[in-house]
């Protein structure tokens, strides 16, 4: 069998996480029972949700066990099938966790899902045609439920979700507006993404600066917010919703590291009768067929290009994820494992 | 005509709000035109909301305007009438503002509408059968949206708008806890308003001391909550909410004083999925009829025995509302003019 190297999550942050987190170890892959496949990872997603499930806090997910892989979505090839259901050379989204190789038992429902490349490569299956796509396409479509006309923003724009949000927002009539960390990623939101405008948060210091900056780019104010970071971003954006506004709360990067990050006024929610919404991809199974044909039509199309950033090889992933946390990633971060 | 007194907004808060920012005068009342009614008012009522349009800031109402009578529900009787639609004697809800008369244009839609006070006292139909109720029927219906077995909290619970709300929530099989100020209102919230509990908010000095008590109240978590004040309070019951509570935003009469009261954890909306939505009664009159219905029913039978704080005669009215915003009111407030 080969030889299998993994990362496993060897301790909790206390605050920032870092590098001494992880610990990379390496053991045989098993030998494959009744009904069970072995997986090659091509490539695993680095996604800001586990930053949470690093914590042993109270929250939607169990933490992550120490001492075990590090969870996480993973694409790549069957390498050996003891089960009728995958032959060897189907490509396979599933959740093989931090490690190159991966052993699925094939009739768990939902373990794995067999895709098609041809239209598609593998690695958007992780981004733009899968969770991420389908948590933008949620929260716009059930939550933020947009009309032709209506303005709509969403933070971390040039992001694996942001970038979906777009693409699906624009094929709804709306004007969209990205806020973005830096020039070249807002350049890169107007001129390939297709956003209307995006602002780049890194020129403010305060929410009343950033919040200015909103008003201009949005001139007949916000009336959905797609929120992916929270803290100063989110309190800017309140300050320009309209009545009947709706926020779909999809991540709170900023307030990760344990610091809670309040929300300055709360009362807009009351003043502009808002709706503030939470909610958690995985648990609407329902609308996932739904949502992925639509976001593989639009890859397919050429109307939705997510831009990747891709690290090389397993022992990049804990850099690769911390870099995420502080924005330094450019569009879906991926690690590349072949 | 007889003389008319009157309370005008002479000025506006700078922070706290006192009884100089209001002016009392004296007119006489104008002669009646063609379609115009004079209603005597028996009862002024005082609400929270005042607070807010006393401020020259952006909210859902235009500011109450400097040198006018203050803005607010009365209850009265029709004295003289130049309109077929009403006659003496009607008695009659409107909003008539801080003055012992007013003059209304009978054609107006909405502007005042006849009450029958066989069953229920005229002055409940500006509490329980009135806005107030009106108010924790939306919530509670058409936000919350409870099933029988749950747990609801109300803060503010023995005010108009809490204690129809516990009559309301135990009609529909619910649990129902209080959060109110001072061992007389807790007492007085499960002895006569129905409560299952209430929580003493002064006995606690933060939010997680104050949140231990309502997780020993509430000990399978809180699935909605009804928000009328903000900051503290919310932040404690927020600690407690389980997986896809509801929070209906009425009021955060905490703020209202000009400095923003911040949300200490937003994440949990996240966390726990919740839904957070803010609403005003007045732009849902569609719901009004057949909430005043079963508020009218509730009162009636018994079942909603709303206390009053009453205070006597209109130069009163300041001092009283000011005692409103600090809580010292024991049930809905009003203002009794003859």
């Amino acid at each position: 069998m080969p030889l299998n190297h993994q990362i496993l999550l060897d301790n909790r942050p206390q605050g920032a996480a870092s590098a001494s987190n992880f610990k990379l170890v390496s053991s045989p892959t098993p030998d494959l029972q009744e009904g069970q496949v072995l997986v090659r990872h091509h490539f695993l997603s680095l996604d800001p949700y586990m930053r949470g499930r690093m914590n042993d806090s109270k929250s939607y997910a169990a933490p992550q066990a120490l001492g075990e892989v590090m969870q996480g979505g993973t694409a790549g090839e069957v390498i050996e099938s003891r089960s009728p259901r995958f032959k060897p050379g189907d490509k396979v989204v599933g959740m093989g966790g931090w490690q190159e190789f991966s052993v699925v038992n094939a009739e768990t429902p939902a373990a794995m899902r067999k895709v098609d490349t041809t239209h598609v490569p593998l690695s958007h299956y992780l981004g733009a045609v899968g969770m991420p796509g389908v948590t933008a396409w949620y929260g716009l479509v059930k939550i933020i439920e947009p009309q032709a006309g209506q303005t709509l923003v969403v933070s971390a724009a040039t992001g694996a979700v942001g970038s979906a949000f777009a693409a699906l927002a624009k094929a709804r009539g709306c004007r969209v507006v990205g806020i973005a960390g830096g020039p070249d990623k807002c350049q890169y939101a107007t001129a390939e993404l297709g956003f209307d405008a995006c602002i780049d948060y890194k020129l403010h210091t305060d929410a009343g600066s950033l919040s200015k900056a909103i008003a201009q780019a949005c001139p007949a104010g916000v009336d959905g917010y797609f929120e992916n970071v929270g803290g100063m971003v989110m309190d800017a954006v309140m300050l320009r919703m309209n009545a009947f506004g709706r926020i779909a709360l999809c991540g709170m990067i900023a307030g990760y590291d344990g610091k809670p990050m309040p929300m300055s006024y709360p009362t807009l929610i009351l003043v502009n009768r808002l709706k503030v919404q939470g909610f958690i991809v995985s648990e609407h199974m329902e609308v996932w067929p739904e949502a992925l044909k639509e976001l593989g039509t639009l890859v397919g199309t050429g109307k939705l290009r997510p831009r990747e950033s891709v690290a090389q090889g397993l022992a990049a992933a804990p850099e690769a994820f911390l870099g995420l946390l502080k924005g330094k990633n450019f569009g879906k971060q991926l690690v590349k494992l072949i």
